[in-house]
């Protein structure tokens, strides 16, 4: 099998066991399957469940793609591959619960290469998890970064340090001075491209599309029955609000996506169900809401010595 | 006084007659007050609407501010001014109303001097007033854009036909192949710098504020006790969506005040207090909101034979 084969048939378990995995959770409702095909090459099935009991809105997007010639705005920072076809694929997800205790869950898993990765150095793997609560956990975003700690220290590549720092960068909301969520982890290259070996880095995405169940279902399982009143829900709604101004105006996925034109329900399925504004809005002092921006400044979740903490 | 000092008094004054009007039509709530300051020079004043009967959201925001020398961006495509000290002012608003039959709304109009105005060949005047209809009612997009095309034929500058183009093209959805309304008028430089009479595109653009009432106000009053039900609100959160899109991801104000750092709450003031997005929805084939795409597609609304058009 094929380096890019084995990627795709791995993608896709993952993509089938989540999916299995949540529909177990909430049996109020099921992933619709919505297959897309791209005018240049390939396409991708996006599996997306809407109106559930526990998740309101959740995307899994499993996509496949090629053409002749890499895209101009990748080919520039990748010597050597102007003009050669190339192949991506990747799975992509995002989950908005219900529950405004429970937090929003977004992930991504890809794979590109220039040529045929069997013949070319030039491939990389691309990818990540992160979380975003509305209400302050800490015992959420602990067990969330250890999970993916140990996924890290499960493997030679992939410092978690360093890729929990990245996604910090990555999800801050710079016109807010805010962060998206308690991040996660997050890489562009996991090896940069000539360096890494292949089943090495293979193995660390596969496992971290397998550790997202453990990484997140957890806490949905925890937070999706508390009991809560319009006051949450209204925060909820304006905390997403943040999620699709990060979304549309600093995503790279998105706003390449909505650039070059590609399956735009696939692209904008990470749009909350509903979101809301309002002006200027300050939550009460010494409210859970007033603690949030606090909660969600960057720190070592996944330190031992973090039990303590509240 | 000074041509900054009229522009000023004349944007004031259209502030505050546009409060007056709406909130006569509308006692159930007031537009509050919020006053900024910009680091670097001027500031503004917000005037924000919610929860109203008739108006959802709406916001009016005048502003005023100067700094010390042109932003490189704007130094760029206007040579001479490089470097030297600038002064800036508009009023901007947006009219969300609670009833999905009546349209959302905006305008903004706006002057830009570099230097002093009496002293500099540089400064100009831009804006535009645009609708957003969920619903097709070609009535009111025919009053609106007669309505406007009037104020334009009241003066030397500002062609409608030219002004309903500039604005067909710019309010148009690029990754969803969507106009965002049936546009208006726009421009970004009524008179292109260095050729314009100074009192004869003033008194275009304070007619244009003045103009708004008398554009928008009337159909908002057609619209505003419409009966709806749910599925009429869930289209138009849906359509909100949309709106939202355009301004985060197209919208040059909005992005260049995300950019630079403007007063955040003034210039997200757009967003309309809920959106609603679902997965590749499709409106029922022969609905009212399965014709809105084809309605909103440009035309010519201002022309006299439409009459007989639905």
């Amino acid at each position: 099998m094929s380096r890019r084969e084995r990627v795709v048939n791995t993608l896709q378990a993952g993509q089938a066991q989540l999916i299995a995995a949540f529909e177990a959770l909430d049996d109020s409702a099921t992933f619709g399957t919505h297959t897309w095909e791209r005018p240049g090459g390939g396409g991708g099935t996006a599996r997306v469940l809407e109106g559930g009991h526990i998740l309101e809105r959740a995307g899994i997007n499993f996509s496949a793609i090629h053409g002749d010639a890499v895209p101009p705005s990748l080919a520039a920072s990748h010597p050597g591959s102007e003009g050669r076809p190339y192949f991506a694929t990747g799975l992509s997800m995002v989950f908005h619960p219900h529950n405004p205790y429970a937090p929003a869950f977004h992930a991504n898993y890809r794979y590109f290469e220039v040529g045929h990765g069997e013949e070319s150095d030039i491939w990389w793997f691309g990818g990540g998890a992160d979380m975003t609560p509305n209400y302050p956990f800490a015992e959420d975003a602990v067990h969330f970064h250890r999970t993916l700690k140990a996924q890290c220290d499960r493997h030679s590549v992939g410092d978690y340090g360093t890729l929990k720092e990245t996604c910090d960068r990555y999800f801050y909301i710079k016109h807010r001075g805010e962060m998206r969520g308690v991040g996660g982890i997050f890489f562009d290259e996991l090896s940069p491209v000539g360096v890494g070996d292949f089943e090495t880095d293979f193995a660390f995405v596969g496992d971290g599309v397998r550790t997202i169940e453990d990484a997140y279902l957890p806490i949905l399982v925890r937070r999706k029955d508390t009991p809560y009143g319009e006051r949450e829900r209204r925060w909820q709604l304006m905390r997403r609000g943040r999620y699709v101004e990060f979304n549309l105006v600093y995503d790279r996925g998105t706003t390449f996506g909505l650039q070059t034109g590609g399956h735009i329900e696939a692209i904008l399925m990470s749009m909350p169900p509903y979101a809301h504004w309002a002006f200027d809005y300050q939550p009460e002092a010494g409210s859970k809401e007033a603690e949030i921006l606090t909660f969600l400044q960057p720190r070592d979740w996944a330190d031992d010595k973090l039990s303590t903490v509240r």
